[in-house]
This record gives structure tokens, C-alpha cells and sequence, in this order.
């Protein structure tokens, strides 16, 4: 039988490695829980990657690695300048798009900020310990946390930035290009900048429709936040980026924090995944049809799917040891209980292959069985 | 005929890549400049390394890079716990020393900092943008910029932290474990936390002799901050360490900042290192005695160096345009006029395989015997 969940925390504990859990992924923990690595629905990367060259390129870059990555990634900022496009001294690159929000904090300073709830808990972990304060927009749960014009009236002059994630994390839902506009024209108007998470964008059906890369170019105020590891699924290797039309604002970013922080295996990675237009639309055709299927098929077990413009489904479960009872059957799920406005229930899993994601959906077939025959009480 | 070195700055500037170079290691901006790579003696790692087991390690990495890094770094942590020895809880492991410093001071927030000029430059650019007032013990050139009894009276109460940097860069003097144990004392009766890089330690003669780490875990107040990087010769992967015996300190190290900038490479890196113990005996070995060779021919150029304790020699010379010279021969050394308490005319350069170092010496002395047959002037 396998311990109970919470031990593991307990162990981690105990070996002083207490630093809070807070997002998917966690692998490692899981396989010193239960003894086997699981299928890992917990993040969400592009299930068709990493391309082949982009791998090759990160395995020869480390025969290099002996010297020093370049500190401003002077090639990779070319080619990426090229691919966006935009000008080189709109780019800044990090490690992870994490990097890129944490250093965008502390280069900014803000007093006030304005998350909405649910959303990536990574704005408020930069923002909080730099002494800021954070209002949090809580998103309508019977409007399925959909973004709706009542935003506008959270951006308030005091607030100095807005960390808006697009789509949202974890509720896949995409704000519609006339509240994306009406957000900007509002938030230039009080004097708030607007940091725009695109990580997961690049995965959605028409990433242009929906993008403020062109507003952020447009001048100071505004700036995306990207990445290469969701994409190309390649998180391992550590590698994002953020736009802005504001030079003075890229080079604070290049100039505050610990240089060298991406590799030169991430440079050289990011290099060859510039070169893979064809496997960035395979990968689009391919979760469009894959994220319905999975979404019927959770429908179909009970389980109804919000949101979804991303490559990973968000739900709702009547059982909140859903996480745990996958857990044991060698399953990763999100349990998103964590994330601010969210509670028990709430669950994200990522769009995979057709067969990992039929080996979640017969592990729900069996937890139903076993947990009698539907999930839903009283249904 | 190549173009005057001032115009390499101005067309990054131009590229709007403008972010002040202040490390050696530009082997990108020396190929932008004149059109192939360098022998780089600005950046001062292992020439030994890396051992062979650690590159097929992080090769075979790259497959797992698919998933997220451990961002509690556990299997390396217990590597290293283990190989130091220290408990877990006093290890924090980050995306280089740089980032470790960063952190550190991220978490410190101090008010007040001392650090020696010269010394490394990373401590101030971590310290003055969170408003941090940095002083600067000055270290005499008289006495070869060594470091004196004189720092005790620096070590004022109305500090917060002190950087020292054992053996120092870029001088390559190390503390006496007297003044050392002064230094600590000093620093634990005047409430100044005390932070201990010793990233370049591993590769001189007597590491644990001159080594704070014992101190640093005997309780709060004193950090060690080390590298991987330079003493197995990977600088390209990104993998340091800071060490304390404050499971407090490290549990907010480890919390602060964005997750997962330890990559899945380096951690794999990082493991297979800490197996290598008879190629760091080696490393030293070879150190000690080319270290000798390099220094006796510098000297026979008229170029004395001072300290000499690391794996890199400093020197001063009379002509400013060293570094310019050098280049043109397509060797990279590292000019030290931007360190504090130094001007031009100081030079810093690595100390590497034999084969290499004659490569040097043979272009210092072709360069003085086109300019002349001595470089000190009256000579």
C-alpha cells in the first residue's frame, strides 16, 4: 500500500527541503513517494516536443559549455528579433519565463498590484517579497472564471502593474481581443504597466488573434512574457523571454540581476527551435483536435471542462482526493486547490498523446467503478 | 586590418545590447570583433576540465529535459550533503554563484554592505539596486593589494553584511586562516552577516586550511558561496551553491526568487561531479606547479605578479593597452581597470594547459619586441 500524500510533504520536511510545492511537475516527489516516475499530467509542455534539432543542438552545445554562456545572448536575441519580429532591443531573454517576471519586479518596484485569482502563482511569489502589495481580482466562478469587463474597473490609478496571464493558467480561457484592447487603452490611461503572460499561447489555435506582442512593441507600458519551454517542450533546459518597445526598460532588465542565467545549452536550444515553424503548426493542428477529444471524454466521465483554448483542461470534481487517487494508479494531475480563488475540486491536466491521455481517462473509468458508478452525488 | 576595439561597444550598442560587459569571458563579442574565437585567458576555470563523466552526464540530460527540473534540487542536494559534509538543510543550490549572491542579498535586504576594492564585482551589482549603500574597504597597492588586519576596523556595527572574497579576485590572495578566524569573530560581535565567496578555493593548494565552511555551518551569520563552474571547468551549464548552518536562511533562499533556475543539465552536471574526486587532486596538482611556470615567465617579461595563490594570475604592467594588444592576437585577457581600487595597466589572466600558456608568453614577448626591448619605461 502506498503511504498517504501528506507524508511525503512531512519527509521533505524532515530533510529541510520545505520550500513549498506550488506548481506541477513535481516528478521527483512523486517518484520518491510511490517508487516509479508517473505519467505527468501536472505540467503542461507540447506533447509532440522537443523537435529532434532542437534536441541535437542542446546535446552538441554541451561540448562547449566549457566557457561561459554569452551573458547577452547576442545570437539567439537576433534570430528571435527576426522570427517575432521585433527590434533586438525589445528582447530580453532569462531563464524561464519565471526569471523574466521575477526580474521584471524588481527592476519595477511596484507598490500596488493587480493579479486576477485563479491565475500563475508565480506574479504574486515575485512580487510579495519585494514588499509590494497585491489585489487580487477574483475571476466569477459561475461565469466558469472567464476574464469579463469588470476587470476594468480593478485597474485603478494607485496600482503601478497588472500581471495579466494569457490564457489564463489554469483555467484556459482566453480574454477576447476587444477586452485585451479595452485592458490596454485603460491601463495606459491610469499610468498601470501591463505584463502579459503569453507562455502558453503559442499552443492555442490563433495565437495572433490573441496576442499584445504588436502593443507591447508600440512603446513604453507594456511587455509579454514568453517562453520556449511549453512550446517545444523542452522545460528541462530553462529558456523565456519578454517584449518591450521601452529599450530602457530591456536594458534594466540586462543589467539588474545575476548574469549568465541562461545556458549556453538554452541558447543553442532556443536557436534550433527558431528554425521549427513547421513542428510550432503540426503541434497546433494536433492539440486542437487532441484537447476536444480529451474534453469530450471527460465530459463523458462526469467531469466538465472550462475554459480549454489551451493544452491543458480545467475541471471541477466533487471528489477532492481526485489528485491522490491518480497519484496511487501512477498519475499526475493538478490539483489547483492552491491557487488563489480556487479550491478543493479544482483540477488542470495537460493535453498529451492520444494514448497517455486514454490511460487517464481509463484511470477515471476505474476510480468511478470503484468509488461506485458516478462520480457526481445525488446525480 | 582590424577595427579599433571602442567600435565592438558601439555596435552592440547600436543592437541595443548595451548591457555593461563587466565580467572576462566576451568570447562572443572577441569573435564579433575580429572574426574567430579566442584563446580566452579572461575567464579563469579548471584547463583540466570537465572530467569526461560529467560531460556524458549532462549529454545525456538533454533526453530528460522534457520535464521540469527539480526545483528542490533533491538528489543533488544529498550528493552534496553528503560530499561536503553538511546537512541538506544548509545547502541552496542556484543557476550559478552569481545567482546565489544575488539571492542572498535579495533575502538579506541590508542597508549597509562592506566589500573589498578589488573584489569581485557582483557583490555591489546585487547589492546597490535594492538601494543597498555599499562601502569599500580599499586594499593597499603597496602591500599587493593583500588583504590586512586593517579590514577588522571596517567591520563596523552599523553594518549589515560583509562580502570578502577568498582567495580574492581578481588579485588571487587568499586570507590567513588568523585573520580569517579574526574576520569571523569581528563580524559575529558586530551583528554583520558575513558571506564568504569561494568559488576559486577548490583549485588552490590548500583549500580546507583557508576554507570558511566549517565556520558557516557552526551556525547563523556566516555563508560560504561556491561554485561548481570553475573548479570542474563547465561554466556554460550555470550550478553554484551557497552553504549555512541557518535552515531558516536557506529555506528563504530557497523560496525567494523564481523556481527551477538549477536546470535539469546541471543537476545531472552537478551529480556526476561530485564522483570526480581524484580529478580535483589532479586539478590542483597540475595547478600548483604550472601556476609556478606561468608566473616565473611572466616575470622574466618584466610583468610581476602578486598573489598567485588561485588558478589565475594578476600583474601589473605599464602599458594600458594590453588587453588591446593582446586581442589583436587573438588572446582574450582580462583588463581589471573596471574593478574598484584598481586602474589601467591590471591585468588578470588564467593560468591553463601548458601548450596555451607558452601561446601567451610567446605574444607578450613578440608584442614587446615590436614596441621596444623592455616595456617598463627607463628601464
Amino acid at each position: 500500500m502506498s503511504p498517504e500524500p501528506a507524508k511525503a510533504a512531512e519527509r521533505i520536511g524532515r530533510n529541510g527541503l520545505d520550500r513549498e510545492l506550488i506548481h506541477g511537475g513535481d516528478v521527483v516527489g512523486h517518484r520518491l513517494e510511490y517508487g516509479s516516475p508517473p505519467l505527468d499530467f501536472s505540467a503542461s509542455l507540447n506533447p509532440l516536443g522537443p523537435p529532434a534539432g532542437m534536441l541535437a543542438a542542446a546535446r552538441a552545445a554541451v561540448a562547449d559549455a566549457v566557457s561561459y554562456p554569452d551573458p547577452l545572448c547576442r545570437e539567439l536575441t537576433a534570430a528571435l528579433a527576426k522570427r517575432l519580429p521585433a527590434p533586438e532591443d525589445a528582447i530580453f531573454l532569462g531563464c524561464g519565463a519565471v526569471e523574466v517576471i521575477h526580474r521584471l519586479a524588481l527592476v519595477l518596484r511596484p507598490r500596488n498590484a493587480l493579479v486576477t485569482a485563479p491565475a500563475f502563482a508565480e506574479y504574486e511569489r515575485a512580487l510579495i517579497p519585494l514588499g509590494c502589495a497585491v489585489r487580487r481580482h477574483f475571476l466569477d466562478a459561475a461565469a466558469g472564471f472567464r476574464l469579463e469587463a469588470g476587470i476594468l474597473d480593478s485597474i485603478r490609478e494607485d496600482l503601478d502593474v497588472f500581471f495579466l496571464c494569457q490564457p489564463n493558467n489554469p483555467t484556459g480561457h482566453l480574454a477576447e481581443p476587444d477586452l485585451l484592447e479595452a485592458i490596454a487603452e485603460r491601463a495606459s490611461g491610469k499610468g498601470v504597466f501591463l505584463a502579459v503572460d503569453q507562455c502558453f499561447l503559442g499552443l492555442t489555435d490563433n495565437p495572433e488573434k490573441y496576442s499584445l506582442l504588436e502593443k507591447s512593441l508600440a512603446g513604453p507600458g507594456v511587455m509579454i512574457v514568453d517562453s520556449f519551454t511549453k512550446l517545444y517542450g523542452l522545460a528541462g533546459i530553462r529558456l523565456g523571454f519578454g517584449v518591450s518597445g521601452d529599450p530602457a526598460l530591456i536594458r534594466k532588465l540586462r543589467s539588474t540581476g545575476p548574469p549568465w542565467t541562461v545556458s549556453r545549452i538554452a541558447q543553442a536550444a532556443g536557436l534550433a527551435a527558431l528554425a521549427e515553424a513547421e513542428f510550432v503548426r503540426e503541434s497546433r493542428a494536433y492539440l486542437r483536435a487532441e484537447r476536444k477529444w480529451l474534453a469530450e471524454e471527460l465530459t463523458r466521465l462526469g467531469l466538465e471542462t472550462i475554459g480549454g483554448a489551451a493544452n491543458y483542461l480545467f475541471f471541477a470534481s466533487p471528489r477532492p482526493d481526485l489528485r491522490e487517487r491518480m497519484a496511487g494508479r501512477g498519475i499526475l494531475i493538478r490539483d489547483c486547490r492552491d491557487f488563489a480563488g480556487l479550491g478543493p475540486g479544482h483540477y488542470r491536466v495537460a493535453v498529451r498523446l492520444r494514448e497517455d491521455n486514454r490511460r487517464l481517462i481509463r484511470a477515471v473509468e476505474e476510480l468511478w467503478r470503484e468509488g461506485g458508478a458516478h462520480p457526481w452525488p445525488g446525480r
